[in-house]
């Protein structure tokens, strides 16, 4: 996701076409990208740890974006 | 997330990155959007059915894209 305070104009376009839409109770919309990925490590904390250094090095540009790690079993 | 069978190109480009940073024990990706709404409806259950309606008709492309709502607290 990109990180708070960053300008988001997906997400803005996204609020508008809802509101068009007529779904009124809509406030803030973030959009952000999701990657799932298939690791043959077994060690749910090794996994994750794997997961930062790729998220670290090439998912994520940490200059404007957060992330976040789920170890699905 | 595109349905599986559905081709994805960019979640291929990012296996293959991944590999050549030397990352061995990735097999396969997917790439999907995510996003954060916030909702004034308070109800779990109606938001949820009003994240579905959403998904279903403006945010996800029912012929090749999957969803799944998720309601935080």
């Amino acid at each position: 996701m990109l990180k708070a305070g960053v300008l988001d104009p997906q997400g803005k376009a996204i609020g508008q076409a809802l509101h068009h839409l007529g779904f009124s109770g809509v406030g803030e919309v973030r959009a952000g990208k999701v990657i799932e990925l298939e690791l043959a490590e077994t060690d749910p904390a090794t996994a994750q740890a794997q997961a930062e250094d790729m998220a670290r090095r090439l998912l994520a540009n940490m200059v404007i974006e957060s992330f976040r790690v789920e170890i699905a079993p």
